[in-house]
């Protein structure tokens, strides 16, 4: 039982499109679920009731996960992801008292809303603005402040991604071969004879269901298999990332769709490991993180033999979030220093294919596709954004010089219940920042 | 199995006068068990013979212990010490290339050794000397580096007990009280009776036995309690800390003599959590690390339901705790600014009552005695010092204007191994650093 709960638990970490949560009427709002308030692990011992665990899974229930979203290291084993020993960048403030009241209409509604009422619609735990590289706007609610670090969820996809596309446009990485030529021990299995370029566009054909109500879809066993506790006695399956993906298996043919599936991204960090000669853990500290003028150290949950989960286990701070976002927009460059070449860059903002995209059936992205695991939107902006389960993002709009950082722990994992809410919240920002709302 | 396997090693991380660990001549050397060397944790996956594993025991075992002190977070949940978010405190650099030659005589022995010699003879992973402040001697071999976080064993006691002094003088804790009046679970325990004061230095009398050879001292239950991983099946002792330290029975009577007692110090973090309403990492963060100019967070490991250890569990920075002890040599003043209150200064070097300290029978420590957690030595230059197993140490030379922060992971615990080749060459540097052996 235990066992079973933690790894449901554990899955619901991962990036998905499916929805675990029951998020009807009797949800607790923002406010209700407030993890300050609720007072999680406070207290000599806490209470009982307000015990969270591992373990036992309850870490991952709501309203409880809200707490848990900003300590996962305190609850299982982590590696650090260095930001050097230098002085964090200067990232100056010009703050604007005209963005609570900004008014946008969520999809789907014949209501408007204000910018302040999404961030509880979204549970949102701490939000930043830059305009043109400067804080216009910063929020943080309930346990996280800004000295600490957050869930990155799926947000994580894009700097692993963004480190494999680097690794191809410096020659270590070659896009067009085989995974297998990387790391033989995938060869019978479905990553074997996709390419590089599948693995971090996804668009390889893998049986990977994360259909939470399947006993036998594969999220369990990827679950399962991560999970850094001792294995239970009797279990049979897979130990640690590496082992799992060995057993997932081809649906279909590589190519031909995109199917966001978080195998591909522990796929591309295996690739990574073996021909680099280190996890991606040390790679974004050596390549990103130490360059990034970050303020505080990041890390990743690490499996049963010290392997960071790629596919969704980095936790940051807020405001490093933002950093990394705006370096992206400014083209790899921050503060004058080249970090991330302008090849990786235009080649994300480019985007994927949105044909393949739109195979996915994404109702409320059309029109958008997915490129070294970012999600591109194409609209008038060029936005494009990474993405995770239950709110987190990092949403960049070159066209209004605008990013976006956002952590939260909304009940819902899926976009589907989040996007409705942000996107347009997000785009109406951009269209205010640029002064375009006013000239309407 | 390998319940006990962990207890064994989580035990071995305890402070401890005895020695568990088979120091015969055929235990590898330093250079030898060097953990770059031996590429532990390196490879993905590494090679099963390389792998450390915390739930098996594997982590504790020499060599491969070397390369766990300084990657406790790989192996378990941990809670951060966070430095805040300014800019680090200069620590000025005056290297001298005449101390690795510096000879002393170890204890006991009839032939010198040199400076650089007493490294690899102590299995040193990184050591600083400061001198007025400035880093005169910096050195770092294996895994360990200056970005990098190393156990401080019990050097969080002498961390712990200076928050402990620090309430005393601000008046928050009463040290004349009785334990139970702040922890009333506590009451019929052995610490129940016990004032604050025979906590922060350890005169306390209880049975707590750190015998590893005998099956049923205490520091196997401590060791059991305090494992963040699931209690097995049939497993009917204390969980966590707090349950633990109310099955500690009394032995005597208090206040007559020292007796070095890892369980002390938890009860002293349970006080000061009551005391405060903040457990020992949020108060060390608040009221040293985020004061320091620290240029890390450091961390605590934390039992199953988040209680850091505070007998042992803090990881850190070298020249952090470097910066720390430096602080504590100028009275409680890091560059101008007041971070310790001269008063607990004053209290830690007067130290304790040599006669109680006697009664433990330290052959190698004559005329030392405890206080608020430092061990004093009470020697012409009027040195005190944080210490901890394997090697752990911050000393400090008010005479010499020194401060020696060093981590270590020697294959013995105890220090009665590890002292004849340090206590004389600390004392060697510091005559040296005064010029007073050029003078002889």
């Amino acid at each position: 039982m235990q066992w079973a709960a933690t790894a449901l638990a554990l899955l619901l970490t991962l990036a998905s499109v499916a929805d675990a949560t029951d998020t009807s009427a009797d949800v607790p709002d923002a406010r209700e679920s407030d993890p300050a308030k609720l007072g999680w692990m406070r207290g000599a011992p806490p209470p009982p009731d307000r015990i969270i665990r591992f373990h036992d899974g309850s870490y991952w229930r709501f309203p409880a996960m809200r707490w848990s979203v900003s300590n996962f290291r305190r609850l299982m084993p982590t590696v650090n992801v260095s930001r050097g020993l230098g002085t964090a960048a200067p990232l100056p403030r010009a703050p604007r008292d005209d963005i609570d009241t900004l008014r946008f209409m969520p999809l789907g509604s014949a209501t408007a809303m204000t910018w302040r009422e999404s961030l509880d619609a979204n549970y949102v735990d701490g939000i930043v603005v830059l305009h043109r590289g400067r804080i216009v706007y910063e929020r943080y609610f309930g346990v996280l402040k800004e000295d600490g670090q957050h869930g990155a969820m799926s947000v994580t996809k894009s700097f692993v991604g963004t480190l494999g596309a680097m690794l191809v446009v410096s020659g270590t990485l070659d896009a067009d071969k085989r995974v297998d030529e990387y790391v033989p021990e995938l060869a019978a299995s479905a990553f074997g004879d996709a390419t590089v370029r599948q693995l971090l566009d996804m668009t390889t054909a893998i049986r990977f269901r994360e259909d939470y109500a399947d006993p036998d879809a594969e999220i369990w066993a990827h679950a399962k298999a991560g999970n850094p506790l001792p294995k239970p006695q009797g279990y049979a399956g897979p130990h640690g990332y590496f082992e799992f993906l060995q057993t997932v298996r081809k649906e279909g043919e590589h190519g031909r769709a995109f199917g966001y599936k978080t195998a591909n991204t522990d796929a591309l960090g295996w690739v990574i490991a073996r021909a680099t000669g280190h996890s991606v853990a040390e790679l974004l500290s050596e390549l990103i993180w130490s360059k990034l003028g970050a303020e505080q150290d990041a890390y990743f949950s690490v499996d049963a033999i010290g392997t960071p989960f790629a596919g969704g286990g980095l936790s940051a701070g807020l405001r490093d979030m933002a950093r990394l976002g705006e370096m992206i927009r400014n083209g790899g460059l921050l503060n004058g220093h080249r970090i991330v070449p302008q090849a990786v860059v235009d080649d994300i903002r480019r985007g994927g294919d949105p044909g393949l995209f739109a195979k996915a059936g994404y109702a409320l992205l059309s029109g958008w596709s997915y490129r070294n695991m970012w999600w591109v939107t194409h609209n008038e902006h060029g936005a494009f954004a990474a993405r995770g389960v239950h709110g987190q993002t990092i949403y960049i709009d070159p066209a209004a010089e605008m990013v976006i950082a956002r952590f939260a722990s909304h009940p819902s994992a899926a976009n589907t219940a989040i996007d409705p809410t942000s996107l347009p919240a997000f785009h109406a920002l951009a269209m205010h920042l640029m002064g375009a709302l006013e000239k309407q």
